[in-house]
This record gives C-alpha cells, structure tokens and sequence, in this order.
C-alpha cells in the first residue's frame, strides 16, 4: 500500500519506520526535515509538503501535536481534499472528541473513510511497535484500517468515530488521578514514619498496585521529575477530559479536583516537570 | 512454640490453622465457639476466655474487628496483663494507628514485645497463605514475629511501632481513591458512547491498568456488587486515613473527597454493597 504519514516526531517517526520495514510505501512529511532524513535509510521518501504526502495514497495516517494542529494541517491545509476518494484516513493524533467527529464529517463528505487511533505507550511504546491504539469508527473502516494499525501496537474497536479519542481521555484522566491519589499515599506515609519505598515495596502486587504506583511511585521515591511526560500535557488532558465530561452533562468530582491541581503545579512554575511531579505539588501545599 | 489466638473469624480461622499446621501449638479463643470446634481437626486448641488463650504463650496473635474490640480485649479484657513477662504481643487487625501505639507502650511498661500487622489480601490471601503482612516495631521485634508472620504471608518492615497501621492506611486509601477513579472513567466512557468493557481491555496492559481496573472494573461492567469488601468498611478506613492525616497536620485533598463520596453512598443506603459501588453512587449523582 502506499501510505502518507503526515508527522514524524518523536512518537510518528518511528511508526512510519515500522510501516517502511513491513513493505509499504510511505511517503511522510514534517515540519522540520531532519527528522524525514533520519527516515530515508528506512526507505521513508520525504515529501515537501502535507499536500504532497497525501497525493494518491491508499491511506494517510496524522501523527500532530494537538486537536489545532491536526485540523490546521488536514482540513485548512489541503491534505484532506488532496486524498483520493476511496482513501482511508486514520488520525493517531490524541485530540479532543468533537475534532475526530470534525474530521469524520469532513472526510464522509468526499467520500474517504475515517478512524481516529490515538495511542499510548509513549516513545517506548512507538518504538517497540507495542502501543496500545484505541480505534473509533465504522466497523468497516476500522477493519479496513486494522492491517496497519497492527504494525504499531494492540488495537481496540472502542465505538464510532471519536470514541478512540474518548476512551483516549478515560485513560488520561485515570494516569493523572492515580498519580494523585499515590502521591497523598505516599505523603501520609512519609509524614507518619513509614519509607516511602517500603510502602511501594509492599503494596505490589496488592489491590492498591497499579501502574502508576510501580512506574510514578518509583520516581517519587528517587525524586526524578525529568520528564516523560510533562506536567503541562497531563493538564491539556485533564482539561480536554473535563471539558468533555461537561459537554455530556456529566459532574466528574475526582477528575475536576485533580484538573485543578495540574493547574496549580503549572502556575507555579512545574509544567515542564514529569506529571508524577504533582507529588511536589501536595507536598508543597502541605508545607512540606 | 505455644501461641495465643484471639479472633478465629473469617481471616484469623485460616490463619490460626496454618500456624497449627505449620507445628505450633495454637491455643485459640472466639467470641463465638462454633468457629472453634471448625478448627480443632487441624489441632488448634479451644481456650474458654482471651484470658486463657494468653497464659504461658511465647507469641500472641490478635485478629479482632476493629481498634475498639482489639483495646476491649487486650487491655480492659486483661490479655495483656496474662501474657507473659518477655513474649510477644501481633495485633493483625487493622486499627487507627493511635492504638498501635498505646498496645506497644503498654506491652513495653510489662516486657512485652510488640508488633503491629495489619494485613492486605483478604479471605483468599487468609486461605492460601498469601497475604500482605506490613509490619511496624522495633528491628529486633519484628525479627522475632517474623517466623510466624511468614508463614501466613509476605511480609514488609514498614517501620516503627504503629507504622504497620499506617502503611495499611495508604493500602486503603488508595483502593478508595482509585475505584472512584475507575468509576469516573467508566462513566465518561458510556456516556460517550464506549462500552466499559472494551475501556478495560483496551487499557489493560497500559499506564492506566490497576489491580482496581482488573478486579473492580471487572465488577462495574457484570453489575456485581455483591460483597468482597463492603463500602461501610471502606468508609471507616477513608476516615481513619483522613483523621491519621489531620493528626500529622496533612490535607490530602483527593483522599477528603473520595471519603465524603463514600459518606454519601452509604447515607443513601448502599453500605452493604461492595466498595466497587461508588460507581453506582456517581451515577445517580449524574442522573444516571
């Protein structure tokens, strides 16, 4: 197949990497180019523009920072209506709900088919091929879609188009609450006596073990906030989380109550610190 | 070695009969007989008073409801004073951290050691000997309770006398904190169309996954609240964290909403349903 990928940063390099090696035709585009020439030993051909890269694709895959991003380049800047109707196109991006609903919109009507599969994982993830892609669309499309999608990781049907985006959200909102609800664990245990690493220690392989407790606890516990991800991103998440509960008509209570502590920890200073740094946050508004 | 068994309920039944089949010689009281006699086949011993069950022992273990009954019967009820000079008191139930620390002054005023054990992993962990022991007291102290500790279970020096309670605290509050996370994303997730079932799988594996999402998550899509662990329980341990981080001077702004979530579930009568039931008290919160 011939593929576009519009996108190769840290996390859509080495996927159009993954696509290469598994025989297709990828032609990409980035903003800054260095990034396509680290590609072209991969045989990634480099377009010089999105437009470009969309030019008789059999499918096109986005991989752009943000909702605003995403709608800029595809829909102001021509890459939609540059794709062959019959196309597929499949955006991994992680933006809000009502952008994916935008784009599928836009893409039914020029007869192209749409699936939104953002991701999780991180850099890791992307470069192991193991992320976790959470897909929404037809159930046509999303098999249609399928045969790439599995080159980059486990996929999931979540529901129509902008339920990947939306099951995206649940699992942003529940990183960011477990990441507070360890660190006032970790807080209380500390204030009392007990280590902080006994704590992590024993409560593996428990009921209160979690991802977050192995990954984020042992950051706490060694005090490296050198991001990962950043404070700043977790609070877009948490925002676009709350803004779409709200626009469902749902109150959140935990999820609202942490969005807010996102926000302190960023006007304070700590938006470019790992997001388990909102352990620093409560110790802060403890005094301590 | 000859070891005192006060509380031979649903966990300490199970506990008292792999000491005894381990080799020791168990002497235990219950407050009701009948768990008694279930126990004598495995060789456990019938004491007819706490009293009784604490004469001559070189260990005492107590597994009592709650920190009230457990200073009922070890101090007013006389266990202590009958245990002697130079043995070893393990006080397993889960208490406010205050009462561990009055057991070990009281112990240490007689030559008592003490250790407090509060444990994690429920009947099964009971059962199959595979439970989460967290130990508080002095190096030297649980160095001594650790040969009858290990045989029920994994164990973790979390410090001090007291630290064990506090350490089980955290355990707690983080179970708490993380259901009503997991009920929050579950919810969002309907709401939008994404089944709660195919959340779950898709975030298996991921930064989001938990004992909580497995287990609890489980039981939000089957509609399973059927105790397991009863939300009244869940709120006696969501203010014992809370109260515990009022005395050290903390706010734990997370743990103080998730505990006034769980006053309200059981206000409106769902104090009998398992601690999973938060899910159902968001719902109705949203009109759902």
């Amino acid at each position: 197949m011939r593929i576009g990928f519009i996108g190769t940063g840290i996390m859509g390099g080495p996927m159009a990497g993954h696509l290469a090696k598994a025989g297709h035709h990828v032609v990409a585009w980035n903003r800054s180019a260095e990034k396509l020439a680290a590609l072209a030993p991969l045989g990634v051909e480099a377009a010089q523009s999105p437009v470009e890269a969309a030019r008789d694709v059999d499918a096109l895959i986005s991989m752009l920072a943000d909702g605003p991003a995403t709608q800029a380049v595809l829909l102001e800047g021509g890459v939609l209506a540059a794709m062959p109707q019959g196309s597929l196109l499949i955006d991994q991006a992680s933006t809000p709900v009502a952008t994916a609903k935008t784009l599928a919109a836009e893409a039914a009507g020029r007869g192209i088919s749409f699936v939104d599969a953002p991701v999780s994982g991180g850099q890791r993830g992307a470069e192991q091929a193991s992320l976790t892609i959470m897909a929404g669309g037809s159930a046509a499309d999303v098999q249609r879609a399928l045969p790439l999608l599995t080159v980059l990781g486990r996929v999931t049907h979540m529901g129509e188009a902008g339920c990947g985006q939306l099951a995206k959200l649940c699992n942003q909102l529940i990183v960011a609450n477990t990441i507070a609800t360890v660190s006032e664990a970790m807080i209380l245990a500390e204030a009392g006596g007990v280590a902080p690493a006994a704590l992590r220690d024993a409560l593996s392989g428990g009921f209160a073990d979690s991802t977050i407790l192995q990954q984020h606890g042992q950051r706490m516990i060694e005090g490296n906030f050198v991001p990962g991800g950043r404070c700043t991103t977790q609070l877009k998440d948490c925002r676009t989380a709350s803004d779409q509960a709200e626009a469902l008509g749902l109150e959140l209570p935990v999820t609202g109550l942490v969005r807010d502590l996102y926000a302190q920890q960023v006007e304070q200073g700590g938006g470019d610190l790992d997001h388990a740094a909102l352990y620093l946050l409560l110790k802060r508004l403890n005094g301590l």
